[in-house]
């Protein structure tokens, strides 16, 4: 694999990928089958060298006081490396999506249409110093059909390089070009943004990590990108609700794991049911360690002295992506309240109604507009593997191309193929 | 509707779109239906204000000295203002694309899940001075739930302003928001720049004209651009094939209307039959008008004195879209040597062979990357219209979102709805 130094090796890594990308649309399922499966096996019987290589990402990490949670993410050990290969059997006993035929149809005319899912080509992504991504991305694109272009934290350079060496062994002895699989391995940021304006090579970008890093790859990019991965995710307690389930549902979205975009944020509830369920609700809450920032009405209805974990809200809380055990608490007079609550505050990641009203279930399906809309269940389930795509690459809040879970099928385009006998237009 | 002066009236007319889009969502598909039907009514019955207002451009125009070809395209009158109204009644007519339930299935665990098919939002879209393209971006995007936000070239302000109070008036009258439909009606180019920043608000991109207009659009826009408009098309006459089809398509694909899109550019013929079959095609191009420009090795087949209307191709005139009765012609030795000029000149639009070779055939399919791929038929069947999709915005050369012909369904997003009964994830 060659050395990024400049610009004008960039490129040719650039060239190099399209022209994988254009082989690897030829070669059958049980090529990037065998591909993967090496891949699970090398990561399983091959740690060694991955792991002295981590070993000097960390300590070099350690001595320039990287943080614990970051230091975590950059970490490996045999146990996560087994997790991996894991993951990759799991991407591998995937359907293939590639040469699937979306629709065929013979015109009147006799003329035969067909159209057939092909992948989109080269798959560049930038994401932060956690050495799982470069397999995961790698498992994703090679399994639908995509080469990819990657480009990892600086803090995780050696253990991305023993990876990357890792996946392209894997690949040559399945019989498929290794320049599947790139990385750029030359830490000036000046390349990063080379990289965002390489459109003619790159069909699209995937950039993982947090908003900051996502923010300025979909400012900057020439290509299409698919930004996600922020979530600021609302549920309203209608007055209808079965509010035993409405305590469930809100302490499982919650709590369950509360770092990531699914989790709930934001509770809303009908002022005829606050006062029958906010205490049970903000009890168990609190009892699970969530802070709760409260509206003035719900303040009111905990009382001065609850013993709560509660303070008042501020503006900054409604719109918050917390990522923590903190939730905001307001209380609403209206399902149309509600909705004017999530249009002005949501992000178009997950909404979610507790009711039994059918007509407040079915305004909340066809009036919010968010990438999953959920009835009497947890947020939690805006998730490729709970949904059956089986992995992603990541949670779109944008409409176009994809949204919500990015499986394999979204990293796909299509192509129409007409057969006639000769057939001319009149 | 309000007059647009300066950057704030525009992003007034942004957040007026999108409520509309927001309204527009919730609509059935009969009071769509009926906006349309009005429309299409207008037209036909309250020609006089367009009429007049057309001919104020048109005179304008002519007293500018606007050449003939963009004169016509400007030009309205009573016929092309019936078929305009027959276009809407053709839309009107096709199936509501939103609310579609593109999957669905129950979780193992008794979550209900579907993806279910919505608007984009607002689409916006940048157009030459052709008053139809109003008619026909707004009746696409009513009728796939989007509101629009037009702005036409400046030498047909008259007329759009004319149809766009035609069309919210047609629209007020069938209980929808009038703002569905809103024109940018000040023609400083200041403000198209500022529209191209406008992602908040526009969900969508579609320039409509020449190459320069549509490269500028791409090139500035902040938001998702559906670009298109430009086909280098290739027919590779295989050594397999029937000669006589391969002259009737290449004939069609040329001569029937040689300044479309998909028309045919360049025919790559395979040296074991080109001495069979190029004079013939050559003979019946020449008598159709058609200027050849001929590689050194079909000149030599076709002969110095052949009385045909030849000239020796230049390295300009392989990878160039005509759009006129101008074809290259070049001879090659394989089927490689064909998909690999292919690769190198195609731009990704529509690419045809003509082979008795299942062989042949199937790699031709699967190895060139292109919307449309066809065998044994015309390359002008990569048309919406023809491949029932009914109407189109657009032809797509790029893979993300959509590809190829862009109907009412490639101008919607999806959305994930899930229903429980108090579902939590584990």
């Amino acid at each position: 694999m060659a050395t990024v130094t400049d610009r004008e090796s960039l490129l040719t890594m650039g060239q190099v990928a399209q022209k994988a990308a254009r082989q690897l649309a030829r070669h059958s399922e049980e090529a990037k089958n065998q591909a993967l499966a090496n891949i699970a096996d090398l990561l399983e019987c091959e740690q060694g060298p991955i792991l002295e290589a981590n070993l000097v990402d960390c300590e070099a990490a350690m001595a320039s006081g990287m943080d614990e949670a970051m230091l975590d993410r950059l970490l490996l050990n045999s146990e996560r490396l087994t997790g991996m290969a894991n993951d990759v059997r799991t991407i591998a006993a995937l359907p293939d999506p590639i040469g699937e035929v979306i629709e065929a149809r013979t015109l009147p005319n006799g003329l035969e249409v067909e159209r057939r899912r092909v992948p989109l080509g080269v798959i560049g992504s930038i994401y932060e110093s956690r050495p799982n991504v470069t397999i995961d991305i790698a498992a994703l694109t090679l399994k639908s059909g995509n080469a990819c272009l990657l480009r990892g934290g600086r803090e995780s350079l050696h253990s991305n390089l023993a990876l990357v060496g890792l996946l392209r062994r894997a690949i040559g002895e399945a019989g498929i070009n290794p320049d599947t699989v790139q990385y750029v391995d030359n830490p000036d940021r000046a390349l990063v943004d080379e990289l965002l304006q390489m459109k003619d090579y790159i069909d699209l970008l995937v950039p993982r990590g947090g908003q900051g890093l996502i923010n300025s790859v979909a400012a900057n990019a020439a290509m299409p990108v698919v930004a996600g991965g922020v979530g600021v995710c609302h549920a309203y307690v209608d007055r209808s609700a079965d509010l035993g389930k409405a305590a469930s549902i809100i302490f499982n979205a919650k709590v369950q794991r509360p770092t990531v975009c699914n989790a709930l944020d934001t509770v809303l509830l009908h002022a005829e049911v606050a006062p029958n369920c906010l205490p049970d609700i903000a009890r168990e809450l609190s009892g699970a360690g969530v802070e709760l920032h409260c509206d003035h009405r719900s303040l009111s209805i905990l009382g001065p002295e609850s013993g709560l974990n509660t303070r008042p809200a501020d503006e900054d809380d409604w719109g918050r992506e917390f990522l923590s055990l903190t939730a905001a608490i307001k209380i609403v007079d209206s399902l149309d309240e509600a909705l004017e609550h999530i249009e002005t505050y949501g992000n178009g990641h997950t909404e979610a109604i507790i009711t039994s009203d059918a007509a407040a279930s079915q305004r909340f399906q066809l009036e919010v507009d968010a990438a999953a809309v959920i009835v009497n269940a947890s947020t939690r389930f805006t998730d490729g593997g709970q949904l059956g795509l089986g992995a992603e690459v990541g949670i779109s809040t944008q409409k176009f191309h994809a949204r919500g879970p990015l499986g394999l099928r979204e990293l796909t385009s299509y192509k129409w193929v007409m057969i006639g006998d000769g057939h001319v237009r009149e």
